[in-house]
């Protein structure tokens, strides 16, 4: 495709997007397709020859577009509610264009200076000291493997170099977190050869939040029956009930029995932004590692999840590797390439500084504040409804929530009420919700974090949830 | 910002990168900044409030495009060369756009239909048999580490339960591949657990291609002393020279061994779609998982790497895990989420579909085999001067040679020759070398892979070394 030619179908899909924000709500939120509905809209063979874009564009709106789930849509409250605001958009644009690989300095020095610069920013947004430096990667999945394989090179045991089996001087491992950690947790502990045996959960008390009376005992239990403790991790906002760790006295008994404490902030991270918030992450400084997840609360798009350390000396020990085609005579620069699993990088910094300065740090911390107002706003109704229950504090912007009828007191009678509400609220196209469970309750929640989405969403998502309930 | 704020610097931004890609010579090819030229001009702290989307427009081309490595210039000539085309820009506007998370199926069927689709056009394109099935990951360094923890759970020695330390039941593991192997091998067996000891590296013939009688007697002595043998990997296209392991003879031994046998084509396996070239994927159907990265060379923009399976089963195995809060009850769908280490997912497979439609199966085949053709027209060249030395065979598009001057026969004085001659080809700003070594020997590269590049180009670039040497 010549340029003048991706300019004239660039303008068109520029016209598109233009249009598609100014009102995702026209397509029903959750897609209402049937599994092989796309798939069998699609050629089994791939074109021989060249086909003209306007055809591909034509096939996108015709074929893909009714098989996509509307992240942006301003009903989106499922999972964690995430926008890829109109400037992240933009330095997208610009990313894919220039297609760098910032695997080293020199492959695009302004590509890792930037990532410093931006991380650094984010970092005193946050109230991170400068001790901690980041490193952008494309999830939280990432960041927290990386961070718990930097947790075992911490013990400094020479896995690296020997590996994790065959060695009698090397007991199993421990990991600790709370029940309430992401998954993404447990699946690091498991690639990393830790074993689904090696996450021990820690039970949370009546707000979710970790004991740490429990983590102590268990650690010290663990300690006496010859497993190896490594590694704590605290979770700021998880993801059933956004509940926060009591990350202060984590870190302490993590000092005292010497463990990397890792800390899970993907959403819940990013309220050290927000001065009445920054509380959340009490603790956090004396933490070895956290992320926290732009593309998930920030408005950057999908993906940049940010790895911080203040150990950068045991990640590079952990995974730097240079081979000879890899080397430069560069000093004193930094080649992320040390910092992780990816040698490739795309160059995501850009996005994320488009949107911290078309924001503003103000400009983002209200968005996050009014976020949170609009979750306790539902979260308001629920308690003043008797009929239904509020099941978990709401720091944040999330609020878990169940119809809870008089009388009706099984709690499998209740989930197969609430999952039929969730099922009826989901097919109306207005609204999309999700689901957790909570000591064995089935519980709704209500996840705000799309800019678009105002009072009236929320309004409207509560009464197609009481609407749903009186079917 | 507001839509129409968009869709006026959205236009402005696509005559930027439409006008970018007209003339992507006319900046130098290698970014000329100094360490820290970039940083110093960036403000310390961010913005407290908004600022203009012109502002930082202007601030992108003022202040980031000097520290650009541009992987777009027809003279980018030095580790593996890429494109990002610009039917795959397009691709990546719109998933920018609809920034949707494919961690489930019903989180856009579309993302997850089409990344089935397409990636079954791909299979058929390699020639692949249809019990191969593909995902789409960020990276090579991603996928193998993937299919190298499926290799793992092949083992079926219930380490995604129990882990790897502590038991006297698990002896050391062992990963096998060739000295030529990239780096990415050996990180992904360290992270996994495997340990920098637990990669045998089996020397290669003088083509550069893993030695198989090497490798079936090392496996032989490592059962011997007690070593745990579980996978071996293969490399069509290795980084330094693009050799071709002997996969048939390989999966000969895999198959007598019982070992998962993953092939690494991130670079060579597109080479499968060229009628003349697919005799290098030869065997590589008996293989458990590949890697092939349409990223490199396939003209789509970075990120998009693709792991095929024949044991999806086996993958699933290593790495489902499905927490309450992601239960749908989703039917006869693939949750991608289920395949490997990470949740967030980008919707990459628009990219790919804009790009094997765009330029057709035949476009995409003609431009891999011009890539070849300047490769060995430059070889041609090399073989031809007698002050210049072709150190390995050209099976596609990258030609490794040195300056050898009649005379100078001492390794460390070429080293310095030739590291000279590269840093003088790389200043000049027209293109754009790397180096690696081979048997001790430092060498150039030529890597050819950027639609811009033309026999011109090409021509130049000799130009430029030889009168280099000359200096």
């Amino acid at each position: 495709m010549e340029p003048e030619e991706f300019r004239k179908y660039g303008h068109e899909v520029v016209d598109w997007i233009a249009d598609y924000l100014a009102d995702p709500a026209k397509h029903p939120v959750l897609s209402r397709v049937q599994p092989g509905d796309i798939a069998r809209r699609l050629p089994p063979l791939p074109p021989a020859t060249s086909e003209p874009m306007s055809r591909i564009l034509e096939d996108f709106e015709k074929i893909i577009l009714p098989g996509i789930t509307h992240w942006n849509h301003p009903g989106f409250m499922a999972y964690f509610s995430i926008t890829g605001s109109a400037p992240g958009i933009l330095g997208e644009m610009l990313s894919a264009a220039l297609n760098v690989n910032g695997m080293l300095w020199r492959t695009s020095p302004a590509a890792t200076e930037l990532e410093e610069v931006v991380l650094d920013w984010l970092r005193t947004m946050l109230g991170l000291p400068d001790s901690f430096k980041g490193v952008i990667t494309d999830t939280a999945s990432v960041s927290s493997l990386v961070a718990i394989a930097a947790a075992r090179e911490h013990l400094h045991r020479n896995i690296r170099e020997r590996g994790m089996s065959g060695r009698s001087d090397l007991p199993p491992l421990r990991l600790y977190c709370s029940e309430h950690a992401h998954s993404s947790i447990e699946k690091g502990a498991i690639t990393l050869g830790i074993g689904h045996e090696g996450v021990r959960k820690i039970a949370s008390d009546e707000s979710f939040c970790m004991r740490a009376d429990l983590l102590a005992a268990t650690i010290v239990e663990d300690r006496k029956q010859g497993f190896l403790p490594f590694c704590v991790v605290a979770t700021v906002g998880t993801t059933s009930t956004t509940s926060i760790d009591p990350v202060p006295a984590i870190a302490e008994i993590c000092r005292h029995e010497n463990l990397w404490l890792h800390v899970d902030g993907a959403y819940g991270g990013v309220s050290g932004l927000v001065p009445e918030l920054r509380h959340h992450l009490d603790g956090c400084a004396e933490s070895h590692s956290l992320v926290v997840n732009p593309h998930k609360w920030l408005f950057t798009p999908i993906d940049c999840s940010v790895l911080y350390t203040r150990r950068t000396d045991i990640l590079r020990q952990a995974f730097s590797l240079v081979p000879e085609y890899l080397k430069t005579a560069d000093a004193n620069v930094t080649n992320y390439m040390d910092w992780g699993v990816q040698l490739g990088r795309r160059f995501r910094s850009l996005k994320l500084w488009f949107v911290i300065r078309s924001f503003g740090v103000d400009g983002l911390a209200a968005n996050i504040r009014e976020h949170c107002r609009l979750a306790n706003m539902f979260a308001s109704w629920v308690k003043a409804d008797p009929a239904y229950e509020l099941l978990a504090p709401v720091p944040f912007s999330v609020a878990c929530f169940r119809f809870h009828p008089a009388g009706v007191n099984d709690e499998q009678e209740l989930e197969r009420l609430n999952s039929r509400i969730l099922d009826t609220v989901n097919a109306s196209g207005k609204v999309f919700l999700s689901h957790t469970k909570l000591n064995g309750r089935y519980t709704l929640r209500v996840a705000i974090g799309n800019l678009a989405t105002t009072e009236e969403h929320v309004r409207s998502a509560w009464e197609q949830v009481r609407s749903a309930a009186k079917q």
